[in-house]
């Protein structure tokens, strides 16, 4: 029988860490073959080459350092060459480069690969407004695609500190495949059907993040940030089953790691929290914040916000997201920080 | 039409905090009496009755001072006084002092009076190992009762900081009377029917609390601490579905303010969650730890895990809830605090 392989699409610190597992994995497993090869984007350090320098020293010093990485990890700066061949496709690349990378390999696709998705973020669409970055997958490279979400900080995981993620899998085959190729004894898989729920709290959840933070620039205690969660919680699912109710969305996925353990983790820690904060504490805009305090990067959950805020008010659904309004409306400062509490008085989850 | 009547049996922080919201509240009812009788087990502060310091200067100097209480609020030392004439029983007081009240005020009740529990805790019984407070309440008083639950800091509450609660009722009516009695523009309602569900939230998050106290202390970061709350989450449900799955506990109970907001808040503050630090950064007794930060008093998550112990020690079913189980194990020191991390590797959430 012929040996499986996976190919890792990305190199970032998530990437690196999720090379470092699925490296050591695969050496025990009868049915696939060792080398895992790894995109990198190829960069110069201290002018060497970032994948010469992996493949050499086995440690991908600007995204991961100080963590070995398995020496059947190979880094390429191929795209193509990482993706061809693979039976198991792990996009785990920043989203906004994802298109991009789905048209190139494209036409070297193994016949009978499917991917998985470990990014967490949406795509925009003309039609619905947003859009599933699997679907994305899915539709440009006729593949079926899975996600892997959950509440990991890719500094913790490679750590070997425990930690749970839920692998969403509507094939229960490929979801027992991804078990096998990312649990470990610190790494601990859930598999659950509903890849359409899984993917879309790790999106949603940035946006709670960002009114965690803002409740906490504001001086309020643990239990106003406990409603604020919670009531942020319960757009997530008002929303899922709004727009995505025709994919099969499960209750229980709000009580997996991808639910409510990331959620957690977001609003207790993170860029979108402190943003929040941020808002909450300046009257600087959004764009200045994010220039002083992430060095120009975007937080996520933002942006997520303008997205959904765009379908919601086409739709007129605003004031059933009362939570989701409020917190796009801080970030573009149409609302002061201090209006939030009162958005949230008559939230429909107290009808 | 007669008018109805209150009467609030306990007077703490979260029972003071309570007559103040309710005092308010009935004031604008027009089918209710403007008197509220609060009990007060009587002591002296400053050589004065605290019930007489209470009623002359709208104070509860002893246990929420700096609040002023509405003048429809009655303190009374006498119990019984407090609960004859009441439709409707507020139940707030240390769980210990529940049954020998409702023993006294048991020949005094109103004919169709309710009880409503505000208490966080479980009584012990002989046959099932625990039991219900509404259930002692139902079964001594011959009255159904209801439960208010969530993430309520009485402290946060008493200063109209916004917060949400869950209000458990089977029977409807019920619940809308009490949503009109207790909801405020800064404190939130959502009536739910499973009531047995929120009361049991209660109870069992305080064990929870312990283990993320526990991971705290041990050092770890915001992952594995989210994994450790998300997984007594599902333990949680596994309990309640095992032991009380006949009284229809629903999944949407998990994710009401009883629930995800009230195991958040207690996992990031409170007792529970400091003595699980406590456990893990120093060799001493639980007893110990007790006397010197807590002043001697028993925080709740120790307790509730033995109790829960003994009831899934005598089922055989220790390995179903690795975590409860360590949580014990680690409060009478049979386990070391180092050994958590390594009891949820194979847990059952996981297989």
């Amino acid at each position: 029988m012929a040996l499986r392989r996976v190919g890792i699409i990305g190199s970032g610190n998530w990437g690196s860490t999720i090379a470092k597992i699925v490296g050591t994995n695969v050496h025990l497993l009868n049915n696939f073959q060792k080398e895992v090869r790894m995109w990198v984007y190829e960069e110069e350090v201290d002018g060497k080459k970032l994948t010469a320098i992996i493949n050499d020293q086995h440690e991908n010093v600007r995204y991961l350092p100080g963590i070995r990485l398995p020496t059947n990890v190979v880094a390429t700066p191929d795209l193509c060459y990482a993706a061809q061949d693979a039976d198991v496709l792990v996009f785990v690349m920043p989203h906004q480069f994802l298109q991009r990378a789905c048209t190139q390999i494209k036409s070297v696709l193994k016949p009978g690969a499917y991917g998985v998705s470990l990014i967490k973020g949406l795509a925009l669409s003309n039609e619905k407004g947003i859009r599933l970055l699997t679907d994305l997958i899915r539709d440009e490279l006729q593949i079926p695609c899975g996600v892997i979400m959950g509440a990991n900080l890719a500094s913790e995981v490679s750590l070997e500190n425990y930690c749970e993620a839920t692998i969403g899998a509507k094939d229960l085959a490929i979801g027992r495949e991804l078990k096998m190729l990312f649990q470990t004894s610190y790494f601990r898989m859930t598999i659950i059907k509903d890849e359409v729920g899984a993917e879309l709290c790790g999106a949603l959840k940035n946006i709670v993040a960002v009114g965690a933070g803002i409740i906490e620039g504001l001086g309020y205690g643990d239990n106003t940030k406990a409603a604020v969660i919670r009531l942020g919680f319960m757009e997530m699912k008002s929303f899922i089953y709004q727009f995505f109710g025709d994919r099969d969305p499960q209750e229980g996925t709000f009580l997996e790691s991808c639910g409510v353990a990331d959620l957690i983790t977001t609003c207790y820690g993170g860029r979108n929290k402190r943003m929040g904060i941020a808002l909450a504490t300046s009257n600087k805009s959004l764009q200045e914040l994010e220039k002083e305090q992430l060095d120009g990067q975007s937080a996520q959950g933002p942006l997520t916000a303008s997205e959904v805020y765009v379908m919601l008010e086409r739709l007129k659904l605003l004031d059933r997201y009362p939570l989701f309004t409020a917190v796009h409306r801080i970030c573009t400062r149409e609302l002061p920080a201090t209006g939030f509490v009162r958005c949230l008085e008559d939230h429909p989850s107290h009808m």
